[in-house]
């Protein structure tokens, strides 16, 4: 991915760097810790949309309500709410969710349905409407065009802080942006289903392209990060692409649309690594490579498996160079692969080689796993499929983060 | 299984606790922290014996070893070693197992291939086989029909404490007794390859019935437990049947036959229970039902994404009623289920019923989760196939283990 770096110019702020897009972060009071709580992000004309949702068996009514409104392809307004779920309400969540849609809309002078709703939090409690309803007036009369860092902080829940990318290109000559903001950081998981993110562009795109590029973007991201394994009922991606950039619609199988694919993919890999960096109670960030696999279901399970691993996550908060951990991960995962001609290393150190342990020096050792990037190579040779998963290590705060979080 | 209480008796000891069996536990200096770190057990005849092993891709010398000495149906000594695994040292750790099944058949006067050798511990690191010859020797001048406390004591390696079990019952009028001991805590996780169990008996039962008895009572219980999801590539449950208890042999479809596999299944619970109790770091044990589901799998599945679930098990270390993190994790598992008509409860606790959160009194909940055994019941209302699996919450102590355990 280093490529990305050098074809594509980071630029300041998140989602309202593109043309067009305002947005607002106010505080209703859902959080009993208080502070911002309520995200919303308008586009000045109708965009594009597409989503990708959780692929959890419960799902919150905020989210059924989003998925719907998205059946047409098209939205301006997106509605988050941080502190509560809603979720496991039964017709009255849902009820929620839509009145939630047409204050929006009644607000923003738009269609109801060009509202995506979003909620996140705990599960069961009841929205505070009496509280939610007046903040969405003055969510939308606070949005501005310098909005998108205080919309970036309302979407935390536990996250240490917030998330925020833009991107710029040419398209023959016209500049376009991309950008995004997202939220983590317990729940993240490959399949999605796994945080919130939102992502906005001026691009000129049609909504069944968007949502091709998007999933094959969040495929090569969002999916490949894991904190715990587990996926939450509320989380999905969402992305807006408005067309004031004034470039021609891009179309599929252009080098337009390629260009657009790896930009789109550069903003989701830098929020999906934001993420598993801020991952609960995490010090590290870990970026699993495996290598040489015999298919791409074998990488990514073995992937998977070490990503998802206690013991793997705790050996590296106790910068620990155990590499039979990793290999027993591998082991288990169910990928094919023979440890007799696997190799493992973690950054520079070799560690294991052709099914034997190497000696190391483990004052080095100690020094490599210091740092707050790792990265680990499991090579297979036994094929020629790639694969890269992010996780974290985890700590005694994820513990104390997670022990106490409903109460 | 409580009916399992009334029909068995519960002796005192463990795996010396049948007729003919005697075992040691030595000290042979592989543990740094010191100890008892080889077992050995020892049947006065040719026993029956089966075992199933672990299904990590990589696997320790000593368990191949041990599962190539099985295909004859017949042992009369089980050496373990606690320490070390002898794992990823290629022929030379193969070789060492050899050269320790021929050293206890020295020193016994039996056949090498009637020894069966287990390591435990870490990985990549060659056994320490100048402390080990000469520890084989005191090993088997120290098997008495008291060791099996010793033995129990020497296959530990993170555990709290040593798990033995001992029940008898009559066939026929002849007393038949069933002993076991097993070590944890770590590594954790159903489809076994779990653990270290070591199971005796007096029973006289052919070998093949005795293998197809060890997976059904394997399957309801070592199968059914998880501490943290990573299996190692050691383990293995183990057993032999001497016959000395002059029953006649129990041939399949009798009462006989019942009668033992329900002996043999309410020990191996028993052991798996103490297991997940144990688990490392483990503050409480966690029975978790899931009720009327669409299949064995659909049950199968939720129990153990419940019982995997690091939210879930974190929730209650911190002793909080957090249904949600339940639901979740049913929701994520794969099981097919309809949340709209499931309900959960945790003891006495009814939390969510047909979709709905319950308010509950949270003093009752904390008295309820405060206690050291708690079981939650999750019933999907849709079939008529129930499950059990056992698990432990995820705490401080968890990653203080794991963060060092190597160095």
């Amino acid at each position: 991915m280093d490529f990305l770096k050098e074809q594509f110019s980071y630029s300041n702020g998140g989602i309202t760097a593109p043309i067009g897009f305002t947005a607002s972060g106010v505080s209703a009071g859902i959080k009993k810790k208080g502070g911002l709580d309520i995200a919303m992000v308008f586009s000045e004309i109708t965009a594009s949309a597409a989503g990708i949702f959780t692929l959890n068996k419960v799902r919150g009514h905020s989210l059924d309500l989003c998925e719907n409104n998205l059946n047409d392809g098209k939205a301006r307004c997106i509605f988050i709410n941080s502190g509560n779920a809603n979720a496991c309400l039964g017709p009255s969540g849902y009820n929620d969710a839509i009145s939630i849609a047409a204050k929006c809309s009644a607000e923003l002078g738009i269609l109801p349905n060009d509202v995506l709703t979003g909620s996140t939090g705990i599960i069961g409690h009841p929205l505070p409407m009496v509280k939610i309803l007046p903040a969405i007036t003055n969510a939308c009369s606070s949005l501005s065009s310098y909005g998108g860092s205080k919309s970036a902080l309302a979407i935390l829940t536990t996250d240490t802080y917030p998330k925020e990318v833009a991107v710029s290109f040419f398209l023959n000559s016209k500049k376009v942006t991309i950008g995004g903001m997202a939220k983590g950081s317990g729940m993240i998981h490959p399949n999605m289903a796994t945080m919130i993110g939102v992502l906005t562009t001026d691009a000129n795109i049609s909504y069944q392209l968007l949502k091709i590029f998007l999933k094959k973007s969040s495929d090569k991201s969002f999916n490949r990060i894991s904190v715990d394994g587990d996926t939450s009922v509320c989380d999905k991606i969402l992305i807006l692409a408005n067309g004031l950039s004034g470039t021609d619609e891009i179309k599929p199988n252009t080098p337009e649309a390629d260009l657009f694919l790896a930009a789109l993919t550069a903003v989701s890999v830098k929020l999906a690594k934001l993420i598993a960096a801020d991952g609960e109670g995490a010090t590290k960030l870990i970026e699993i490579h495996v290598k040489n696999a015999l298919t791409p279901e074998d990488a990514h399970k073995a992937a998977k498996a070490i990503a998802n691993s206690p013991l793997v996550k705790t050996a590296f908060y106790g910068e620990d160079a155990n590499w039979g951990r990793i290999l027993t991960a591998a082991g288990y995962s169910g990928a094919d692969f023979n440890p007799d001609i696997t190799s493992i290393s973690i950054g520079p150190l070799n560690l294991f080689k052709n099914g034997l342990a190497i000696s190391f020096d483990e004052t080095e050792a100690k020094e490599v796993l210091k740092k707050k990037n790792i990265t680990v190579i499991v090579d297979f040779s036994n094929g020629t499929f790639d694969t890269t998963v992010w996780t974290c290590d985890l700590s005694h705060d994820y513990i104390d983060i997670n022990a106490n979080y409903r109460t």
